[in-house]
């Protein structure tokens, strides 16, 4: 298997940042992607290739523009507004009944963002624009002719949607990557894995009949993204049909995580798709400090050989986890499924 | 002039708050009516007067019932939750796109928010629940036939809306006194004159034509709340109309303010209300550290002097003001010319 990664998502230093002052703790560190790296490179997986670039371009497709505008530009424009360079936070937020678009960045901080654990820092932009390349790259391999392709992406992106980011995501890389492999008309899966609900997907493709989103992540009801994950949300206007969410409790296992994820891969292999993009979070895995769910690593495996059952040429787009000690030995599990 | 004051204020210490285990600086805190208070007291002002209780029904008529649930058990919810006492914060907020109302209170804390800044203590429900009888209170003593009554709440209210908190508000006291002087079908009229838009009283008056809210306030473009403000925010439905924004530039001073004023005074004497609701706020004056206009202390005489005239009962609500050392002396000026 093909694994794309790039050095550039340590420029998103998150592990040195300052908030008001004091240390601002995240579990969304350098040190994931690299653990990952590693054991990848013990475990000959396979040929490790970096990103090319492919422009803001893909990134536009699914992106607002000034949202883009803003993810580049906020770190500079609060540096010069409060005269010296920190890590910028949002504090209020554009909730429900706001009427308007606010022209300065403090205001547009909050337009542009659901969460306020989610810093942007100096090398912010370059990191996730990279993150994107990587899952683009891993797309380019399939076009190619590659049945699986791992991308390497940090940060993370399911929780981006086209005009707001937040919890720990800023650019939706597997969205990018399944609007770019379905341009010309190719229907594309995208199989959601991670603890939590990928809302910003969710949202990109919600009145899209041409990608199905299907998610299984631990109940918002008592989980983050809280706002969004509900089995009713099941898409809109064309899109309706195309989005289906299977909210799961605290503590679910292996046996009724897999009978849940065969529900999830009929209704893929009814929509019939030419290609599949899994957002592979390892926080599933029980004693994830971020998750709840009890899925042990032959689990992990299991849920591999299912998915990669389905015989669909498949992008692998890393999403969370956050074990640090345990991340490399659940990537290596998960791909070797599909190998 | 009467005045009306409860002691319960200080049971919301913010003083003393950690988040995240580090000191959680703001500048909404119980010496504010303090300084108020003694300034007060100092210039024989008039007789003092505690809150009578009017219960929960005043409050219910503005605001949503699980809202006020949430106010009041919040903080014993994530305290059990976590196993420990401690101020509760939002993190992740119900943005534009957002699907659904979480059960559980960790969601709902983000649903029931627009900001990071307020945090809910121990106190925060009794010390908001006695500032709303304080704004009843004085209404009561317009309704008995005082022409105008000074009501010193704290927490400030003109940010809270229907069924969200945040900008230090978590009930709003002028709209709640609003809403009771217009009991039978009175007409009220609410000016608010704190630096920065009342976002939540404007939300809970914008269908309904029997209240006016008329609003001087810092640009939204570059000023919190950011997401309301407008000058062409002018109401909906049977409150179109209604609703009236003035926002103005920085540095904005005594005369330009007071021209804008009189356009204000102008749309409250055409609509003709029985009562007026000032939210006073003596953050527009020169060197507020949370505001940004160049109002002088003789400028707030006029600017007090002028609504005086339109010789309406008028109940005066605190809300915002930072400047502790000059805080009372700003309360008495603005009071004296209502006397």
């Amino acid at each position: 298997m093909r694994i794309v990664y790039s050095e550039k998502h340590k420029l998103h230093a998150t592990d040195e940042v300052l908030k008001e002052g004091n240390p601002f703790i995240t579990e969304e560190i350098p040190a994931r992607a690299e653990k990952i790296l590693s054991a990848i490179r013990s475990a000959h997986l396979g040929t490790i290739t970096e990103p090319s670039d492919h422009g803001l371009e893909p990134i536009l497709a699914v992106h607002d523009a000034d949202f883009v505008h803003h993810l580049r530009e906020v770190y500079f424009e609060n540096a010069a507004y409060w005269g010296k360079p920190e890590a910028v936070f949002p504090h209020a937020f554009a909730v429900r009944q706001s009427r308007r678009k606010p022209r300065g960045f403090l205001g547009q901080l909050g337009y542009y963002a659901f969460s306020s654990g989610t810093p942007i820092l100096e090398g912010t932009w370059e990191a996730a624009y990279w993150s994107v390349q990587t899952a683009l790259t891993a797309a380019d391999f399939l076009l190619a002719g590659d049945r699986s392709v791992y991308a390497l992406c940090r940060p993370p992106g399911h929780h981006a949607a086209r005009d707001f980011y937040g919890g720990f995501c800023y650019l939706n890389n597997a969205a990018i990557a399944a609007r770019y492999l379905g341009t010309g008309g190719a229907r594309v899966a995208i199989l959601d894995l991670d603890y939590h609900h990928g809302n910003g997907t969710q949202e990109i493709f919600y009145d899209d009949p041409l990608v199905m989103f299907c998610s299984l992540h631990a109940d918002p009801d008592e989980n983050y993204p809280y706002y969004w994950g509900g089995a009713d949300e099941v898409g809109e206007g064309p899109g309706k049909g195309a989005n289906r969410n299977w909210p799961l409790p605290r503590d679910t296992d292996d046996e009724s995580y897999l009978q849940t994820l065969e529900l999830a891969l009929d209704a893929i292999l009814t929509f019939s798709p030419e290609h599949l993009v899994v957002s592979a979070g390892f926080d599933i895995l029980a004693g994830d400090p971020v998750g709840g769910f009890a899925i042990t690593n032959d689990g992990l495996r299991r849920i591999g050989c299912l998915v990669a059952s389905l015989d669909i040429p498949t992008v692998i787009v890393q999403e969370g986890g956050y074990a640090i000690e345990h991340l490399g030995e659940y990537a290596v599990t998960f791909l070797k499924s599909f190998s």
